[in-house]
């Protein structure tokens, strides 16, 4: 994986070798280095003097070489120690206390005209030390520059997210198998999560919902002490962390026998907006046009306003990455993008349905979207 | 309770009624209302005109009166409405996106001279579009203002700390029960997580970490796939959350009938250490006297360079809060403060011993430090 990492790296370099990049935000971390331990730095100067710097607080004891680096230093998941031949020095930050100060110290022995700094995940406090620690380093704004370069994904990165949706969809078609009325929506979550991580994930991608009843359909439902009731709706909202790579599913269930109308209707409903947000799906349609496609299937049928803010979005290294899916969103998909559809009605009171799938971008040619959360979406009765 | 919040809002009051305060960082909002949803920001204005400004990512659904507030958009834990006669105030952030942006606009508004903001939690990006947002209102730093608020609990938050600690020592002591050799660490830590939930806990403070054998007493050891093996050192690091109040226990035990000499020693030190920085807590020590205190016993015999930064620190609504106990600390302590002491010692390729509490500090007269995590503190064989 190194050389996978370098030439990330060198992605980010500035050929005129004039500004060097600071990277603090732990996601770009990861997707640079490997790992993320709390608090650190990484430094891409001019010309291959990368160095990630890690904090004190995260070393711990004081060792008699304060440059020394040990596998306790990158406590943070995943461990990853120093590679013979490694291009990236591991060092602490030292007397500084601050991996970005002292970065940005280096940075001025360098001798570098700039230093491009992540200004979205840098606070003020933290901006104003770098000043202090090298005042003569003049400091630009990276952006989201390593943001964007994340966007599309490498094979390799999507084969970590199809095995994270694999650990979902077993953790999830484990739980149908079980009696759920009478179980509260705390323990549901929980035990999905511990499924999750009997089947291999680092963790949950993010906290899992379960909404019974009228808490059915609400997108960020926390999860409470009401128990599961005959004729419920039940929706679930969950996904796996594999390797760092976060996905999504959201799937709807009616508790007995037979679903009654309203519940076949909203179910088929929403049904067709995900799929019409699905089919849409392919390189070079704009974000917007998905949104639109799953959104105007609700508003026909009178839930316009029922409808969150955006109907999908990125998943990667994090779980709530760009692109969005939403009105606004003026990019455009590419290939190897991988994104959620989730629309979802809500009706106040009595419940609703949510539908979310988790797919990778991919051209006609390659056979149109790849789905990688598969479970069934036939609206079961359970 | 509301009448706590409105009491805390008015401490950050400027009586001269020029500087207007937004408090952004989540533990801070909680103490000062009661809630913190994802990216919410409160204005406190010179003359009670509190606002909390809500994310239009947490409203998610448009309504048709934008500044309309709902319980979904309170979806962060704990859910909180408006009350009757709350002087608090909820508004959407509106079409600005940014609560803070839509506070600092509203604070131009009200005709301050300065706005004070949380330079250690607004990101500089954030910052801009403050500026961009409110073009003639100067910013200054609030600093750690309500951090310090924070330091001195009441015996409403020192309640919730004693129910969280309560519950950890009940889900620690069945898990003692249960049979423990061949179990892995991240089944263990699993496994504690959901006895913390089943007894009433909001979640774990911080993720749970089980230690065995080589891997006991790493203070922020990730568990992993290793079973527990006769003759181990277990340690245990572990916490509740509980009405926001997050708790810290560290208990180590031995696997098996009888414990070797050399854990017997190890364990006697670590837990002398433990003793001597419990019976320093008092009102008016210095921080750094706590620190010694614990410090120079494993020095003494030789463990000194084997010990953390800090051997203990503050808890409240964040797991690690002001005071620290280190050898830096400048501070005092003061009645009501709750801390931890929790040194340990770790042998690498061996293992090691960690003893963490939760104390409120006391005066004598008062009964001395107040242990809230009561589990014993014998060598037990498991």
């Amino acid at each position: 994986m190194s050389e996978v990492h370098t030439a990330r790296r060198a992605r980010l370099r500035d050929p005129a070798g004039r500004t060097a990049a600071l990277v603090s935000h732990p996601a770009n971390l990861r997707y640079l280095t490997g790992c993320a331990p709390p608090g650190a730095a990484l430094l891409v100067g001019p010309d291959a003097r990368d160095t990630l710097f890690l904090s004190p607080h995260a070393t711990g004891r004081p060792t008699a070489d304060p440059d020394a680096v040990t596998a306790a230093d990158l406590g943070a998941e995943p461990r990853r120690l120093p590679e013979p031949g490694d291009e990236l020095r591991f060092r602490s930050a030292g007397e500084s206390g601050d991996p970005a100060v002292a970065a940005a110290r280096t940075a001025a022995d360098l001798g570098v005209a700039t230093l491009a700094v992540e200004e979205h995940h840098l606070t003020v406090a933290r901006h104003r030390a770098l000043t202090a620690g090298a005042p003569h380093l003049p400091l630009a704004d990276l952006g989201r520059t390593v943001e964007q370069q994340r966007l599309v994904k490498d094979e390799e990165e999507i084969a970590a997210l199809r095995i994270a949706a694999e650990i979902t969809d077993q953790a999830l078609g484990e739980l149908l198998e079980s009696i759920l009325v009478g179980r509260t929506e705390r323990h549901l979550a929980l035990e999905l999560e511990r499924r999750l991580i009997d089947h291999g994930a680092d963790g949950p991608a993010f906290p899992t919902s379960v909404a019974t009843g009228p808490h059915a359909g609400v997108p960020t439902h926390t999860p409470t002490d009401r128990r599961v009731e005959e004729g419920d709706f039940l929706s679930v909202r969950m996904g796996a962390r594999y390797r760092g790579y976060c996905c999504q599913i959201g799937r709807t269930f009616v508790i007995g026998t037979a679903p009654a109308d309203w519940q076949i209707e909203l179910y088929d409903l929403v049904f067709a907006a995900q799929r019409a947000g699905r089919e849409a799906l392919a390189p070079g349609v704009e974000c917007r046009a998905v949104d639109r496609a799953a959104r105007q299937v609700l508003a026909a049928a009178g839930h316009g306003g029922a409808v969150e803010t955006c109907t999908g979005h990125g998943v990667g290294l994090e779980i709530g990455e760009d692109p969005r899916l939403s009105p606004s969103a003026m990019s455009k998909l590419d290939a190897r993008v991988p994104v959620t559809v989730e629309p979802g009605v809500h009706l106040p009171g009595r419940g609703g349905v949510r539908i979310d799938d988790t797919l990778v971008v991919r051209s006609l040619a390659d056979g149109g979207p790849e789905l990688l959360t598969i479970t069934t979406k036939e609206l079961l009765a359970l």
